[in-house]
């Protein structure tokens, strides 16, 4: 038995639904579920927390922790939660069933708009046999924003699909078949050669309502599908709701899918329910497997262990 | 300008669609739009003939005629169209914009599927905010009855996109990657094995009603999606509709994606038109763009004129 305990803080999810998971693969370590009730001292023992959404309490709790795990690729969830941190590094998730399932996602929302599915889904709904012209994916520019493990993944499977694919990112970055673009003051030349806007931008106080009316409006109007489109598979905080809404209302943009959302869930009186060409997805694109959250975690602790650097932490400056 | 001429026969097509086409680009090649009123003076110097849906009177009336050039990439048009087809090479369409789109098509339908996308639009449609279990593509068998030209560029992208392909065809083919299965023989073994089939058969005696409810019971029901899907790109005289739209009704299929069918346009009063779990497509998948179409015949064309074997010619006895 290793002596430092490895706390689980789920928010939404249940013990019955983690703890086992641990308990199976790992059954000489001490995984504790996080409760107002768990004693100081058992904290005072807790060495790594696994967490998503934590409560403010938490962190006051466990002095002693040496690392944090996010469940997910972002880290906004513990970042920008207004809780203060402990000074320990923060590991994100990264693996590749999260990875492809984000690809999947991002490669089905492309061909939806590339192919007007949501258009001929309407037809078949009126029972109307009519083909409607459209280009090939080669005449169409997709933009990703956000070039890291995943914007690179979507880069290449989109490109495989025949799509030309830019990107655009923080700071300079190479990607094989990527014309890339990076910092602020290329942002704009970026958005002007899209057509379709791809967003997997991590939730940052630099990219906090980024994505709005004025910088839909900068995206190219000349390409081959007759208008814009938005896709988010990012965070939702760094998009504007209520101005999609309006850009699908007013034609700036001619659709969109979003995965993701200011307010999650959705409210229900919101306009994007109600809005044209929208795929709406409940924060679903992609996901974490516990068995493999579990096997991921474990590595990276037998790693801290024997006094290798953990991996895929984040600049706490940057915020991801 | 050369002696031959070329006749275009394009049912549902106009002169104006096609000649300029050729007229610009060919100014000095002698193009004919066919039409009973043609003299049989013109028509005894048309050296090849350029058809889509041709009718009954067409190739009696062009004795000298060299090779036939169908605008799809099936030809059943001319070969099951009941007309007796002169003794001169069939040459098949083959484009990489054609290549490409069908594969798009396919791609897309596969992730429409496996992303449940039907079932999140319905949820949206009534504001419910719900994610849903689901694999991912890697644990998903796609099938591929067809391996040519367009069966083997639509393997290459589904296993891009993470998916387990194999196919089958009725003759031994290898394809890099793709488990392999041939023949009548092999047929049951190849179903047994898939979650999605994907056809992209030709229409020939041999495939005529294949894809009916007996051999949709043949497909694996114990897969991640809990349920087969089907997706035909192909021809709609290879599958039974009435029996896939019962295999829909009765959850012998989980799903589906048609591009073709028995009858086309589908009428208005056929039950496809309110299955559940169903895609339907206008015969959209891929298309022959004019100007490619042009290329491609005066390409060959200009081969047999210097005397060089003609590319994609059909097998007769085959019927593709």
């Amino acid at each position: 038995m290793n002596d430092g305990s490895i706390l689980l803080y789920v928010g939404g999810d249940t013990p019955a639904q983690w703890l086992p998971v641990f308990a199976e693969r790992y059954p000489r370590e001490n995984v504790l579920w996080y409760s107002d009730d768990l004693a100081d001292d058992a904290l005072s023992r807790v060495e790594f927390a696994v967490v998503w959404a934590p409560g403010e309490a938490l962190f006051s709790r466990i002095p002693n922790v040496k690392a944090l795990f996010s469940l997910g690729a972002g880290v906004d969830h513990i970042t920008q939660s207004g809780v203060s941190l402990p000074d320990v590094p923060v590991v994100r998730y990264v693996n590749d069933d999260l990875t492809n399932a984000m690809s999947e996602w991002i490669v089905l929302q492309c061909l939806i708009h590339l192919r007007q599915h949501l258009a001929y889904a309407e037809q078949a709904r009126a029972r109307i046999w009519r083909i409607l012209e459209q280009p090939g994916a080669d005449e169409v520019r997709v933009g990703i924003m956000g070039l890291g493990v995943l914007g690179q993944d979507a880069s290449r499977k989109l490109m495989t699909m025949g799509f030309a694919v830019s990107g655009w990112s923080r700071t300079e970055k190479t990607v094989p078949g990527v014309q890339t673009f990076h910092g602020n003051d290329q942002l704009d030349a970026f958005l002007a050669q899209t057509d379709i806007l791809v967003s997997l931008l991590p939730h940052t106080r630099e990219t906090e309502g980024l994505i709005d009316a004025a910088l839909l409006r900068k995206l190219a109007r000349d390409g081959a599908l007759g208008g814009p489109f938005l896709v988010n598979a990012g965070r939702g905080k760094t998009q504007k709701d209520d101005e999609i809404a309006s850009c699908l209302a007013n034609g700036t943009l001619k659709g969109a899918s979003l995965d993701v959302f200011q307010t999650e869930p959705l409210p229900p009186g919101h306009p994007l329910w109600s809005a044209p060409n929208l795929v709406i997805s409940p924060h679903a694109a992609a996901w974490s497997k516990r068995e493999s959250v579990a096997r991921y975690v474990m590595g990276q602790i037998a790693r801290f262990r024997e006094g290798k650097p953990l991996q895929n932490t984040i600049d706490r400056d940057q915020g991801y």
